[in-house]
C-alpha cells in the first residue's frame, strides 16, 4: 500500500494556499488560488482549496488519484460564520481525510511547530488566537465591525483621509492621489468603487499607506499608528490570557511590526513555520500517521 | 383654474417626509415614509417619496388630482451615485413639476430661509453642504468610507467596542450589553447581522451611545467626542469654504453639538426651518409661482 500524503490549506480573504508533504515531512509541491472564505459560502471556498490542491499536485508531479491517501488540514477565514462549520462537515470532499479550523489556528500549530504560544494574524483581516487549556479569539468578527489594524481597515481609513482631499478640507498629497487612483479616482468613482469592495478590496490599498508611511507621509504615519495600536491591543489580549509568547503572522505583520507603540512590536515572536505547515501537523495528528 | 399646491419632500437614509403647503405658505398636511435614496435605487426612493406624499394629502382632506396642481422640490440622500441624477430626471412622476437636489442642499434653503448660510447634516449620514457663488460640499460620500460623525459611524463604533467585551479585551458594562442586544447578541449574532446591515442599522445604534455617554459611560463618551470632531471637522470645511454661518441639522445634530470640541458647538446656528421647507421654498422657485 501506498504511504500516506499529508496537505496542509490555509484560506484566507485575499488568496488559498496549499502545501503537500510526504510521510517524512518532505515537501511535495505548493499550489496557491483565489480567495478561501467562508464569507463568500462554499462552494467557492471549496473551489478555491482544490484548486491550490490541483496545484500542489501537479508541481510534484502526481495525478488526482492520490488524493484517496491524502489527509489534509485546513485553516479557512470566515468559520466563525452561523452555518459555516455545518457547510464545511458536509463537504463532498475527495480526500481520504480533512479537519477544518479557523485560519488562525494553523497559524498558531504552525508558527510554534505545535508547540505553546499565541498568535495574531495581520492579513487581510486581523485576528489573535490561542488555544491551550482553553480557546481564546480575540477580535477578527469581520470588515468593518472588527478587524482593527488589518489591510481591510487599513485601507478603510486610506479612502476616508484622501476623500477629505477631494472637498478641499486637506491638501491634496502624493499619497492621497495614488490612493484615490487605485480606487475609482473622483468622488463619484470612489462610492460606485466602495458599493462593490469587499474587504479584500480595501486591503489593496493597505501596500500604497504603508509605502508612503515609510516615506514619511504624516497622513500614512498616522494609519499605520492606529493600526499598529490595534495589532498590539490583540497581542495584550492574548497575553492577559496566558499566551507565554505571541508571534505575528500574516502578509502585513513584518511592516505593522514596526509601527506598533513602544517595544511591543520587537518583543513578539517571529513565527518559525507557516499556516501550511500547521495544517500538514494538524493532518498528521488527526489521522494519527 | 385652482390654485398651485407646494409638496417639500426630504428624503434620507432612515425616513421620508413631505410637506403639502398651499400658495400662502400654509401647511396643509404632512406625511412619513421609509427610507429614501438613491443608494437602494429609484423604485424603493421614489414608493416611499409617493407614500409620504399621499399621507400629507389625506391629512390635509385632498383627493391625487391635486398632484397636477403641485409641485415638488425633493431632497435625497445618494444623489451623488453615479447614475442616480438621470435616473430622477427619467421619473414618471405625477406632479407639475418636480425639482430634485442632494438632502443637504433642502436642509441649507430651509435653515437659513434661503439666506446665506451652509449646513451640516448630523442623522444617518453626515455632510457639510454651501452653494452660493460655487458649490460646496464636504464629507458624505456614504457609509463606511465617508459620513465620520453619523449616526452609522456612531453606530459602527459602538458594536467595534462591545465586540472588545465579548473576548475580555475590555470589561461588559451596561453600554457594551446594550449594544450587543441591539446588534446580534453574541459574536456569531453580531456577524450575521452585520452581513445584513445596512447604515441606517447600524444609525439604529446611536440613541443607545448618546444616552450612555450622557449617563458618563467612557467608552460611549469616546465615541462622541470622535464624533463631535469629525463634525467639527465638516463645519470647519465650510468655514474655510466661505460660508458665513453654519446651521447644524438632522436627528443628531442638537445631541452631537454638544460632544463638539471647545465652543465650536455653541458657534453653529440653529436652524430657522427644515429640509421640508426648503424643498417649498425650492418648489416656488423653480416653478416662479
Amino acid at each position: 500500500m501506498a504511504s500516506p500524503l499529508f496537505l496542509g490549506i490555509d484560506g484566507g480573504g485575499t488568496r488559498c494556499r496549499a502545501r503537500l508533504a510526504d510521510a517524512d515531512g518532505k515537501t511535495l509541491g505548493e499550489g496557491v488560488a483565489g480567495p478561501a472564505t467562508m464569507r463568500f459560502g462554499l462552494a467557492t471556498a471549496a473551489e478555491a482549496m482544490l484548486t491550490a490542491a490541483r496545484e500542489a499536485l501537479a508541481q510534484a508531479g502526481l495525478e488526482e488519484d492520490v488524493f484517496a491517501r491524502t489527509y489534509v488540514g485546513i485553516g479557512l477565514a470566515g468559520t466563525g460564520h452561523p452555518g459555516a462549520r455545518a457547510e464545511l462537515e458536509g463537504w463532498a470532499h475527495p480526500f481520504a481525510g480533512a479537519w477544518f479550523e479557523g485560519d488562525g489556528y494553523l497559524a498558531m500549530l504552525g508558527a510554534f511547530n505545535g508547540g505553546d504560544g499565541g498568535v495574531v494574524v495581520v492579513g487581510t483581516g486581523s485576528i489573535g488566537v490561542y488555544w491551550r487549556e482553553h480557546t481564546v479569539r480575540v477580535g477578527g468578527y469581520g470588515f468593518p465591525i472588527s478587524d482593527e489594524g488589518s489591510g481591510a481597515d487599513i485601507g478603510l481609513h486610506a479612502i476616508r483621509r484622501a476623500l477629505r482631499t477631494l472637498d478641499g478640507r486637506a491638501p491634496p498629497s502624493a499619497f492621497s492621489r495614488e490612493v484615490l487612483a487605485a480606487a475609482g479616482e473622483d468622488a463619484p468613482g470612489v462610492v460606485s468603487w466602495m458599493d462593490h469592495a469587499s474587504a479584500t478590496d480595501y486591503a489593496t490599498l493597505a501596500p500604497i499607506v504603508t509605502r508612503h508611511a515609510k516615506a514619511g507621509d504624516i497622513d500614512a504615519m498616522t494609519i499605520m499608528q492606529v493600526a499598529g495600536a490595534a495589532i498590539a491591543d490583540l497581542v495584550m489580549g492574548l497575553s492577559k490570557a496566558g499566551a507565554p509568547q505571541v508571534a505575528l503572522v500574516g502578509g502585513l505583520s513584518e511592516i505593522t511590526r514596526e509601527w506598533m507603540p513602544g517595544d511591543t512590536g520587537e518583543t513578539c515572536a517571529r513565527p518559525m513555520s507557516d499556516a501550511m505547515a500547521g495544517g500538514i501537523l494538524l493532518a498528521r495528528r488527526k489521522s494519527g500517521l
